[in-house]
């Protein structure tokens, strides 16, 4: 197993390293800098849990939602949740095959944006971009409240303060993340399998118990009565109902596209493996999706939307204290006893791997942001592969805005829940609809007959998917607009706005500055250079920048300082006359003590003088350590700097003297050039191109 | 009158000036720069408000002061209060007559910290420094708070709210300060003068009515008795109590140095004119504290320091509730009656004159630090005269730290005097001690005989200054240590470290980069220039910046691009062969999308083959209008130049292209250029040296 560490080990490793490193190595090896990391591929046992956690963990409260809705018409419309469970089945189905489709056409990783930007244009990529954004934020707050909440039933205090738990749990998976934990495949797959393995056993025991033995198991909840908000339903209002319950089912689907941006980093056969795991995790999904339905029916469970009126014991409502506790957890109440080895375990690997699903978000954002960046959607610096400052950011936005949503709701997963269908289904719909007319340009040039056969039957999946997903889309707007999806879609439409409003301006600058074809272009044809090298007092920062001005042969060259102080410039005179410095000292008067503005006025005087040469000042810069000495040194030469490049024809070079305390600066970079950006392990290793070394035009 | 503009006129200019500049111009002349305005001198008339309303506005707490600590021995003790006031009278008799020989030898307006670091030497002065700084916190926290308890005493809401007040004032004054409010005498003279007129007839009426009509005038508190917490003291107990009465009475002395910092303001004979005023804002100052202390004793006015417990009405304490006004209200209020117009107006120009008293503060804080920044006792960029970033940094900290300390102590100006006259005569003692110093050393070269006996007279007025003032010192702190005084000598210690560490720091650095006398330095001797221009693809900017680095002539010239997209190289290399561009281009491989790495890497490598080269980089860069187009350009660039400052033997060039946005930014950094400093009209013209046009060597 990769970089499997058990933590006993962990701790000896920790106890160790102190006193010496060598035993480290031999035990965990080398220290793995991030891109040698991201060259350890992943075998299917472990790309399952780094991948499917986010969609495994979905079944935590997918089935729960769906009685939920139910409830509203009366305990006697759970008898249509094996029909909505057969629904979500059939969706799901689809899109794991769909998306089988798409892990061996598109192998690259790029996900669905790739693939609805390839094949349906810029704007259809990006509105999968936006609905995946504001997904990654939904994955946080929905899978961090729906953690607490089974927490919750194991630990009641978690329960009573939802709001602050959740808060935490994402301020420190964001701390985790910002500090650059490193990541291998079995801090997913332990919880995971853990978690996997006790819904089955869960499964199992409870159809043991209720097959075999005939017992009769009980949920917590099974002898309330829920009171129907709406009694009697049917026709129209009826089938709306079970729609929205079925939208409310098919959070089961969240994060099933995750394996599709992962196939990089599978081991090879890439495709093929993601395609494999693709299947077992959708196998594993219903699997556990139906037996805890199923489960629930027979322990009749019992939830309302609105427990606190509609959840009666006897006829008497059971009040706002009253905290309704998940359907797995309730569940395993009924099949393994409250307080059991089994029931705790369970509830604490749901916890954890949802918490897992919320850390995949953390890692998925920022990757999602830099292909952004690369088409210029995002700020350009943010393409750099697991670059620090990109990656921080993201991070920080990403948490704000889930913690901003868990807060606004209450840790509510119910209710949160309402924004968070939308923006897969948007991007289902759009990636399937994209992959049909990906086959469709194929198939215009393939000849082969065994491929165009293979073509022909991956578009039809696709075309399934698409039509399929769509109606789910549908189906989701309409029964979930009004409950919160409208939220969801303006957080859409704003990504949508602000990633349009910044393609907009990098194009606009792209061709105010594109190069004419002939180079006639005035600007660009300067005649000459005047060189001033700025003084305040000869000492060797000022040598230095004197010597390197001499060394760089320009038309004409001289030394400009501003007087601030008689005594001092007449010192400046005396010391420049001593030491035959050959170049001419220029002083301005400055009788307010400005810097910025003399030599401002001076330069743009030169260039009035001859506005075709180009003026080129030298600033002899300090170079420190630490951040309050910035505070005592440049200040002014910043300023200079920021106006200078404001004034044309000018070029502005930093002349720099490292002092000694430099040298701490240069320990901590080196310290953070061997960070580890979170989410390598989910983003497999970069192609390695040849080498171009150095070509000559 | 200066600059005297009348609301109503104000009003006007602001409709007319959207027509046309015309009649703005006729009616208050051309708008002026700071640097102009500062060139008009100040007349007597205004010089005295303008410098005295933070001293004349202290009579308004300090005979409150002197009551509150009497009445610990009950209200007999205040018979002690009419030789208690002699005292102070006699102190600001003496520091005023000391102070008229300091603003004539000390005419360039240096004030005390010029005075001790000339004569008793550089820590002398810093402590002068920190104490004064202290000194500007506590005015602006005392006269805020006193301001408030006055108008309080018209507007009972405004004292129910006594914390909030306070600090919106400051926060008022902070902003109006920031903004940079053009200043003219008229703001001080109008509420300065009103309120002494107000007092002065306060003072006449009041021994009107009393002694020519015999009314029996009553304070509001004339019939509450004071319980005394130490009854019938008598010896070293009641010794001690009149001194730390005879200490708080002193707070009528705080401001008074104003006027030495002020001289180069004052219309010629400068100093003559300075020591006129001085004794002017002394008598002034004495009348109205002699005169509100005697109505307060006529009038009955009760104060005690813990009035809800020692102020009883009958036998019952007052309680918690009550509000103790100050004395000058109570008075007003004998006098005029409660309510009616004088009255009014006399609380509403003694809190006006209260908060002008504190913006004085921040008209000197800044100044002050100017001064020490020119002696690197604090960052080198705040020496720059009006200079908008120190200022604002400067007006930022002083705010914070009065606000702080209003709510701190719960805006309760009691509590906080006790904290202020520490730091006013450390720096009275030491400035005196300083110019004993300086009449010493002057006597030893003067020869003419009159002069000499000038000297002598005003050695020996400096010297009983000095033993006076530094007697009251050593009062003040036996008597206020324990009731807050640590808290001013803790700040003063804080100021004196912080200053000293920052002076050290830049001396450290001086020493390290001093030149040697023979520049034999290998480091400055560098043997030839190899230059890399940096291009991502072939568009203007690059092309201005090759242009420009082929222009400077170096030893060798490459051009350098990091692939980051193979697609994106190709073009860039066709592109280059197409333009026939005469300069070698090197590609080198990022795989990982960075570009600082390679490029820092690339650098070291030319500097490891040839260590006696210089590299010098060309960044084309972008030059934006925006803040945040910031964050969409030359995010790269800024990291990389970071980055490359740190690796010795290089320089950096940004050669700037000018995008059509940074238009918007000139705009507003020509407007920012028109920035008035506040605090100039206080600080008086630059004076002018003979302009030194270009000299050479």
């Amino acid at each position: 197993m990769v970089g499997l560490r058990l933590p006993y080990k962990a701790l000896t490793i920790l106890c160790v390293s102190k006193l010496t490193d060598v035993p480290k190595r031999i035990l965990i090896g080398r220290a793995l800098r991030s891109d040698r990391l991201g060259e350890t591929l992943l075998p299917k046992r472990i790309a399952l849990p780094v991948f499917a956690s986010d969609a495994l963990s979905s079944v935590a409260y997918a089935p729960g939602e769906v009685l939920l809705v139910l409830s509203v018409a009366g305990v006697s419309a759970y008898h249509f949740s094996p029909w909505i469970a057969l629904a979500v089945v059939v969706v799901m189905f689809t899109v794991v095959a769909s998306y089988r489709q798409n892990v061996h056409a598109y192998p690259s990783g790029g996900g669905d944006y790739e693939v609805a930007t390839t094949n349906l244009g810029p704007k259809a990529g990006l509105t999968v971009a936006s609905a995946l954004l504001v997904d990654y934020v939904l994955t946080v707050a929905v899978s961090i409240t729906s953690g607490i909440e089974n927490l919750g039933s194991a630990i009641p205090f978690v329960v009573e303060h939802k709001v602050l738990c959740a808060v935490a749990v994402i301020v420190l998976l964001t701390l985790m993340n910002l500090r650059g934990v490193k990541e291998s495949g079995s801090l997913f797959a332990i919880p995971t399998y853990v978690f996997v393995a006790g819904v089955f056993i869960m499964i199992a025991w409870g159809a043991f118990r209720a097959l075999v033995l005939g017992d009769t198991m009980q949920a917590p909840t099974a002898d309330f009565h829920i009171k129907a908000e709406q009694e009697g339903l049917a026709g129209f209002a009826l089938v709306f109902l079970l729609l929205r319950a079925f939208s409310s089912g098919c959070a089961a689907l969240t994060g099933v596209e995750a394996v599709s941006n992962g196939v990089p980093a599978f081991r090879k056969p890439k495709s093929k493996n993601a395609a494999t795991t693709l299947s077992m995790m959708g196998v594993l999904a219903i699997t556990m999706l139906v037996g805890i339905i199923a489960l629930a029916l027979v322990t009749d469970v019992r939830m309302a939307e609105n427990p606190a009126q509609d959840l009666l014991k006897g006829s008497v409502p059971v009040g706002p204290g009253y905290v309704q506790d998940p359907v797995i957890t309730q569940v395993a109440e009924a099949v393994f006893g409250n307080g059991s080895f089994l029931f705790i375990v369970l509830a604490a690997a749901t916890a954890l791997v949802l918490f897992l699903a919320a850390n995949t978000a953390y890692n998925g954002f920022p990757v999602l942001g830099s292909i952004l960046a690369q088409d210029r959607y995002l700020p350009r610096q943010l393409h750099t592969r697991g670059d620090r400052l990109a990656f921080s950011n993201g991070i920080v936005l990403l948490a704000g805005a889930a913690a901003l949503l868990v807060v606004i709701y209450g840790a509510d997963s119910t209710r949160l829940i309402q924004l968070y269908i939308v923006g897969v289904f948007v991007s289902f719909t759009l990636s399937q609809t994209g992959m049909v007319r990906h086959w469709n340009r194929h198939l215009r040039t393939e000849k082969d007959a065994d491929k165009r056969r293979h073509m022909i039957r991956s578009r039809a999946i696709n075309a399934f998917g698409a039509f399929l997903t769509g109606l789910v889309l549908v189906v989701v707007l309409v029964t979930k607009f009004t409950h919160g999806a409208w939220v969801a879609l303006l957080g859409m439409c704003i990504f949508f706005a602000t990633m349009t409003a910044i393609r907009k301006h990098y194009d606009r600058v792209a061709e105010e500055i594109a190069a004419d074809e002939t180079p006639s272009d005035e600007t660009i044809r300067p005649s000459r250079v005047h060189s001033i090298v700025l003084v305040s007092k000869l000492h060797r920062p000022t040598l230095r920048a004197l010597a390197y001005a001499k060394l760089i042969r320009s038309d004409r060259l001289e030394a400009l300082s501003i007087s601030v102080d008689p005594a001092e410039t007449k010192a400046l005179k005396d010391d420049w006359e001593r030491r035959g410095i050959d170049i001419p000292l220029k002083i301005l008067d400055s009788p307010y003590r400005e810097v910025t503005r003399p030599v401002i006025d001076y330069v743009k005087s030169l260039r009035r003088e001859s506005p075709r040469d180009v003026v080129s000042v030298y600033i002899p810069e300090y170079v420190v350590g630490h951040w309050y000495e910035h505070l005592l040194h440049n200040q002014s030469a910043l300023r200079l700097k920021g106006r200078l490049l404001f004034t044309p024809g000018v070029m502005v070079t930093s002349v720099p003297y490292q002092l000694e305390s430099s040298e701490a600066a240069k320990k901590r970079a080196r310290k953070r050039a061997e960070w580890n950006a979170p989410g390598s392990v989910r983003r497999g290793p970069v192609e390695r191109r040849p080498k171009e070394p150095s070509s000559k035009a």
